[in-house]
């Protein structure tokens, strides 16, 4: 690509399957990403821009004109398409829309009725129903005329005549069962449909307890079947919601594009700088409150960072496992107390063990046992401290509405730091002056 | 539960399957999670040991005997059972497999030779296959006689008389083309086959990119058909994946239980912590350089942390969107000079704007022009070391093999520690004394 030679690009591209080629742009700094972008078989744009991150399709899409983004649409499933307008300048979806032909332009204007993290949201509106009062001959005479089924189609749904959803048929007894049997008899009523409002972490959750491939989605209020969810799509929400928390403790967002243009990329950036530098700021006040005890004993200054450092590591550790736990659905109902616990007596446990260490080493370098005394001691507190914050803080962010692995980790590092140097100081203040 | 009483929970507990009891125990203080357990079904044993995190199985396997063991494993699949028994003491495995039938023991020998993280490890042997020279009629009526398919079951594998994969049969095309239509005929001879040292990483990206539910698994000498993998194993993967980076960076596995018992917990923490201390009593050295200085200006001690802690931020920021970029395989081929030059120029304009600001604030704060611009120059210069070296760590650490997960957050804040630290104190030496 470096040299310039574009028509073997070119044709290895064609070798590759949408997915693939989403893999490959992601990949690319950003300039190259735009050159290889418009080599893309025009016929494979839609399906390529939704396997793209959304950092990434969201610079793409910016430089396509209506045209390009009516064509590229017109390739898509219902499901897939809703995605996609929903990340389309307003006037280019409408104008997308219009091109639509009226039914597929009903059925899209449904599913954009939901959020796009709701069961509404996910689903696909390619259903194949049957009546529970005909045999598994009937049906499948009616599949070989009907053709090729939506992929990951693993089970019919059955309706009654006004569309209520009453079970499922799967292929697998569809296949095995006798077919003068009847839908009725075989079909399973125990599999339960999912509401268009459930949030797609819920739907996520049930794939997963029930081991789904797909699932009926109705309406909360009668029972009609309006869709069906299939397994990719629930994987793409476990995926990003994996990648939320994660990325969100370092104040960026699962979106962000590793290779994204240099200016946009500082602007994301300076915000979360800028919080920061207010809770270093905090921290650094609290340092200036004994300057005067600084001057005097400047060995307090040369161990601060230890009781710092080590205090936001212990801390972090235990944030990071609660919200890997509210991630994971794990935390409430009691057993925050519990925690609470165990986590205090792991950082005193712990806490104690380095304490001792850091103690010996500050005794052996300044030679002053005061000095280890209260090195220790500061170090022990923020042990505990940590450990505290790490359960507090994100129960707390929880209970106020602010996603905790946003928002926890700069509230505990400035808890940390301000705490442990003002254990440390102060103590020294106290002690050694 | 706290109450005592234990005949509701047990009924409760009879309404739920085996991979929402896992998810109960899992968020259950261990004591109670003992409870609990002894309270399951034992029938559904199996079922849910396997749908619980690696750490919470654990405990509890090594609280059961042998003929409980014995009795659950009997409950599974046999990919399924080879993963419960590569959990086991070496003797109770033995056991095990003792009291399993000769044929599903030769199976399950078949698939513990491979690595728990190759598709061989992760592979059912329960393939439905089909020859490539009989009618769809036929496979239909044979299907009817061998009863239910196997779960996750999307195709029908077609194989030679000597076993070997040909091509994929889907249950959708068998139930839409003509029945007297060949298998040869209708057969999908383009889905590819994984083979059986394919690494677990790799399986979820083909799955990923070809939007697969099953895929055949073959030996990679002859293509002879050994298995399947299915998507709900993939997904395990896929989750397993992403939480691995994310809780290394924080010194944990993945499998790390946020309510197990307090002293392992502080045990492997420990180790964590003791590590961050050489790190941080590093920092330490490089400050005990300068006490001279410190003593005279008493304010570089107080701006110290601002400089330090904006450097290990902003560093892994940077460090964190690498280590995704790994996970993602987004990185190497001569991409990472690019992503240096970026990251140093985020740096460079974050730095800039922020020095400014931070100079500005010492200069109000401590009235002396000198020591302002000291810290601005500190500050942006740490910015950029920080940039670098959130980019150099990871790709260092992966040419040596070593996760940079796990290494890279402690070696980046010894970096942007020592050189903050470094660069405020040494160029306030310099210019202020």
């Amino acid at each position: 690509l470096d040299s310039g030679r574009l028509l073997p690009v070119k044709r290895s591209l064609a070798a590759l399957n949408p997915a693939e080629i989403a893999d490959l742009l992601a990949a690319l700094p950003w300039a190259e990403r735009k050159l290889v972008w418009d080599m893309v078989d025009p016929a494979d744009d839609g399906e390529v821009l939704l396997h793209l991150p959304e950092g990434v399709r969201g610079n793409l899409i910016r430089d396509m004109d209506t045209a390009e983004l009516v064509a590229a649409a017109g390739e898509l499933d219902i499901d897939d398409l809703a995605d996609f307008v929903e990340h389309l300048p307003e006037t280019v979806a409408q104008q997308v829309m219009l091109a639509l032909d009226a039914d597929d332009r009903t059925r899209l204007e449904s599913v954009l009725a939901f959020s796009p993290d709701s069961a509404g949201g996910l689903m696909n509106t390619d259903t194949v129903t049957v009546r529970p009062d005909v045999s598994l001959g009937v049906v499948q005479r009616y599949l070989r005329r009907r053709g090729d089924l939506p992929s990951h189609t693993d089970a019919l749904f059955v309706v009654d005549r006004y569309g209520g959803y009453l079970g499922t048929l799967s292929l697998d007894k569809l296949l095995t069962r006798p077919e003068e049997h009847l839908v009725a008899q075989v079909m399973d009523r125990s599999r339960e449909a999912l509401p268009v409002t459930m949030q797609a972490r819920d739907v996520a959750q049930r794939f997963h307890s029930s081991d789904l491939v797909s699932a009926p989605v109705v309406t909360p209020e009668d029972g009609r079947l309006v869709g069906r969810i299939t397994i990719d799509d629930v994987v793409d929400v476990i995926r990003a919601d994996a990648q939320h928390d994660w990325m969100s403790m370092a104040g960026l967002t699962e979106q962000e594009d590793l290779f994204a243009p240099v200016r946009p990329a500082a602007r994301r950036r300076a915000v979360w700088l800028g919080i920061n530098l207010v809770t270093a700021f905090a921290a650094s006040f609290v340092v200036g409150q004994f300057e005067a005890t600084i001057t005097q004993i400047v060995a307090l200054a040369v161990l601060m960072p230890v009781v710092a450092s080590m205090g936001g590591i212990a801390g972090s550790q235990t944030l990071t496992l609660m919200i890997r736990g509210y991630a994971l659905n794990q935390i409430g109902g009691g057993n925050t107390l519990w925690l609470l616990r165990k986590e205090l007596l792991v950082a005193l446990m712990n806490g104690l063990l380095w304490a001792v260490v850091v103690a010996v080493i500050a005794y052996l370098w300044f030679d002053r046992l005061s000095l280890a005394l209260v090195v220790g001691l500061a170090m022990l507190t923020n042990q505990a401290i940590a450990a505290l914050v790490g359960v507090f803080v994100p129960v707390t962010l929880k209970k106020l509405g602010i996603d905790p692995a946003l928002a926890g980790s700069v509230v505990l590092t400035t808890f940390t730091d301000v705490c442990g140097f003002f254990c440390l100081l102060g103590l020294g203040t106290l002690i050694l002056l």
